[in-house]
C-alpha cells in the first residue's frame, strides 16, 4: 500500500479547487469575534429551514411520525425505492405534463444530490463529456471529477436573464457528448426559464443527439412573471431526466428525500440494458429512511396550497428586500431581479473600491469585520461575482445589507 | 448518444451475474398460488424487522420522533455528518478498542451498503484489486465492478468454523491489492472469530502491506462461545475500515443509519490528502436524513441491555431451531453451528435427491411447491449450498423447516 488513496490526475485539479461547503466553512473561521459581538449572518447556504418563517408543514412532519410509529417501515425498502413512494412522485409530477409517468420511471435518490450522481455515474464512460452551466452548482464538477467525465462548460447570459447560450452548446458538443446540464429554477442565479426558452434548449439537444439532464430542485419556486414549466414537457422532443426532492419546496433539506426520473415517452432512452444499470447502481447506493419515503404519498396529497403560496410571499418578499438595498450599494449590481429559487447573482465592481482585490478578498474581509456570510462567485464558477442567498428571515436580510453597505462606504474609493 | 448507459466490460460481466435482492424476487415470482395458499415464508433475506419479535426498541424510536418533533433538524448536516453524532459512535466504538477514535475518524453513511461503497471507491486507482471472501456479500462485488476494481476470492473454510484461508490471502495478494474485507460476525456463515484469528489476520495484511476492511455490520450479534471482538482492536497492527450501522444491532435496517471508520492509531493511512479526498467524495453522497442522525446519541446510551440480551435469546433460539430440524432433513447438512449474525450456510447433497439439479433448481422448485423461500448458495458464491436466514418469528422457522422436510421426502431418490 504505497498511497491507499492515492487521487488520479483528473480528481486532483478538481479536489484542489473550491467548493461552497468547504469555502463557507472557512468564511465561518475567518470572522473576527473582537469587532463586537455582532450576531453571524449568514446569506451562503441555500438552506432555509433554520428560520422559523421557513418552518415545514406540521402535515409532512406528522406524515413521517406516523409512519415511523406504525413500526411498520422499519425494514429495507426497495433499493430504487417504494412503490408507493414512486407511483406517488410519479402522479405528482405527470400533472404538469403532456402524458403520464409510470412508478418505473421514478427512483427514489437520498436527496437531490444522490440524484445528480447517478445521472453523472449512468452516463459515465470512457471519454464521455458533460456540458455544465456557469454559474452552476460545483456538486456536478465534483461527481463528474470522481466519474472521470469530461466538464465543459457553456454561459448562462446574465444579460438576457440568463438564458442558455446555445450557440455555446452547439460550439462545445461533440460525439463524446453525453449531456447537457440545466437548473431550473435557476441556482445560483434565481431565473426562470420561459417555455420558449426550454423548447429551444429540447431541440438543440435533440439535434446534438444528447440528453437533458434537468436539476428542478426549486421546482415550482417561481414568483415572477414566468410559470415554473418542467423540463419534462419536452421529453417527447428529448429524453429528460429530472432530478428533484422534497428539500426546497417543504423546506426539509435534512430529510433526504430526492427522485431521478426518467422522462422519456418515447423509450429512446429505456433500453433494458440501461433500465438494468440503473438498477444494479441504486443496489448500492443507501437511498433514504423507509419510513420518510413511506410518508411521501400522504405529504403530497396532504399539504395545502396556502403553504405553498406562504413560502413563494415570503420568497418573494425577500428578494425584493434584497434588490432594493443592493441599488443603494453601489459596488453591487443585480443584472436581472430574480424570480424564483433561493438565490441570485450580483456583480461586484472593483473599480469602486479602495482594497479589495477581488470577490473572494470581498467576502473574507466582510466576513471578519462585519460578521455576514456571502459566497464569492468564483465557488460557482464566476469571479468577481457574488451569490447572495435570500431564504432567510427578511429582519436578518435587511440587517445584512445595512452591513454589507457599511462595509462598502468603509472601502470605497475616495469617500 | 448512442448508447446513454453503455456499460464497460468489467461492469456487464459482473451485471449478467445473480444479485440477492434480484433471485429473491425471482423466487417470489416462482411461487405457484395454486399449491394451496400457504403462506410465504421467507428465510432470505436479512431483515427481521418484518417480525413482531424483533421489533425495536421504543427507546430508539421516540428518540427520532423527539428529534423530529423539536423541528431543528429539518436543515442539511454536514456531509460526513453531524458532529454529535459522529462523537457518539466513536465513543460507542471506543469502549471495545485499546485507545480512543475521535468524531474525525466517523463517516456518517447511509446505511452499511454506502459505507461499503466509500470504502471501495477510496482505494479503487488503476489496477488495483481486492481480496473478498468466498462465501461472502455480492454487493463488495458490485461496487467493485462500478469502481473498476478487481476482485480475487479467498475461501472461508467451513471445516475450520468458516475461518479465512490465510495462505490463500497470501497466495492472492500482490503489489496491486488495496484491502482484504473480512465479515465478523459472518454473513453469510454466521460464524464469528476468535481474538487469535483476527490477530492472525491483522499480521498478514501488515505483511502484505493491505488494508483490512472490516464488516462489522452485525457487530455485538454473538451468542456463541466466542465473544465478539472488533477488528480496530488491531488498528495499530494494520489500519482498520471498519464498517458498521444501527440496523441489524437495533433492528432498524430501513433507517439508513451507518458508518465508515477509521481505526489508525499510528496514522498510516489518515494522511491530509487521503482525508481530503474522503471529504469531497462524502460532498456527492447523499447521507442519513438529520434528524435520525441527531437521535444517534441518545439512541446508543439510552438503550438498555435488556434490548440486546432479548435479541441474541431470541437469535440463539432461532438457529437452535433451524440445526435441530436440519438434522432431520439428509439432504442439507451444516458443518459449523452459527454463533453469530442472522444467517448460516448449510451444504446441499444432491445425491440424495432424485431430481434436483443444482441449488438454483433447489430454491425454485421449494419456493414453487411449498412457498419457502432461500437463497441459492450460488448468490453469495458457493454452488450447491444454500444459505438460511434465521431471523425469523420461530413459529415461521418451525413451519418453514418442516415444509423444507416434506419437500426432501418428496424429492428424494428410492423412497
Amino acid at each position: 500500500m504505497e498511497n491507499g488513496a492515492s487521487m488520479t490526475n483528473h480528481e486532483a485539479k478538481t479536489a484542489s479547487t473550491i467548493t461552497i461547503k468547504g469555502i463557507l466553512n472557512l468564511l465561518m473561521e475567518s470572522i473576527d469575534e473582537t469587532h463586537g459581538l455582532k450576531r453571524v449572518l449568514s446569506l451562503g447556504m441555500g438552506d432555509p429551514s433554520l428560520y422559523s418563517c421557513f418552518h415545514t408543514t406540521s402535515v409532512a412532519q406528522e406524515a413521517v411520525v406516523d409512519t415511523l410509529q406504525s413500526q411498520k417501515f422499519n425494514g429495507y425498502a426497495p433499493t430504487v425505492g417504494l412503490l408507493q413512494t414512486r407511483r406517488a412522485i410519479a402522479e405528482y409530477l405527470s400533472c404538469d405534463l403532456p402524458y403520464k409517468l409510470s412508478s418505473d420511471d421514478v427512483f427514489i435518490t437520498s436527496g437531490c444530490t444522490q440524484a445528480i450522481d447517478v445521472s453523472v455515474a449512468m452516463l459515465a464512460r470512457p471519454g464521455a463529456n458533460i456540458l455544465l452551466p456557469r454559474p452552476g452548482f460545483p456538486i456536478y464538477e465534483l461527481c463528474a471529477a470522481f466519474r472521470q467525465v469530461e466538464v465543459r462548460h457553456y454561459d448562462l447570459l446574465p444579460e438576457k436573464g440568463w438564458e442558455v447560450d446555445l450557440d455555446a452548446i452547439e460550439a462545445l458538443a461533440d460525439q463524446n457528448t453525453v449531456a447537457l446540464v440545466i437548473i431550473n429554477p435557476g441556482n445560483p442565479c434565481g431565473n426562470v426559464y420561459t417555455y420558449h426558452h426550454l423548447e429551444k434548449i429540447a431541440k438543440t439537444a435533440k439535434k446534438l443527439g444528447i440528453l437533458v439532464i434537468a436539476d428542478e430542485v426549486y421546482g415550482h419556486l417561481a414568483f415572477g412573471a414566468n410559470p415554473f414549466v418542467p423540463m419534462g414537457v419536452f421529453g417527447s422532443v428529448v429524453p429528460v431526466l429530472t432530478l428533484g426532492s422534497l428539500s426546497k419546496r417543504w423546506i426539509v433539506p435534512g430529510w433526504r428525500l430526492g427522485w431521478f426520473v426518467t422522462n422519456d415517452p418515447c423509450g429512446t432512452f429505456r433500453k433494458p440494458k440501461a433500465v438494468e444499470r440503473i438498477k444494479k447502481y441504486f443496489d448500492i447506493l443507501g437511498g433514504p429512511a423507509t419510513f420518510i419515503q413511506a410518508a411521501v404519498p400522504s405529504i403530497i396529497t396532504q399539504t395545502e396550497e396556502v403553504f405553498f403560496r406562504k413560502t413563494l410571499n415570503i420568497l418573494k418578499h425577500a428578494s425584493d428586500v434584497c434588490c432594493k438595498e443592493i441599488e443603494d450599494i453601489p459596488c453591487i449590481f443585480c443584472p436581472h431581479k430574480p424570480e424564483g429559487s433561493m438565490a441570485m447573482m450580483v456583480k461586484l465592481n472593483l473599480s469602486l473600491l479602495e482594497d479589495i482585490s477581488d470577490d473572494i478578498d470581498f467576502c473574507f474581509k466582510l466576513a471578519k469585520e462585519e460578521s455576514v456570510i456571502i459566497l464569492p462567485g468564483t465557488a460557482v464558477g464566476l469571479k468577481d461575482w457574488l451569490r447572495i442567498t435570500f431564504a432567510v428571515d427578511p429582519s436578518a436580510l435587511e440587517e445584512a445589507m445595512k452591513r454589507i453597505k457599511s462595509f462598502y462606504q468603509r472601502h470605497a474609493k475616495n469617500r
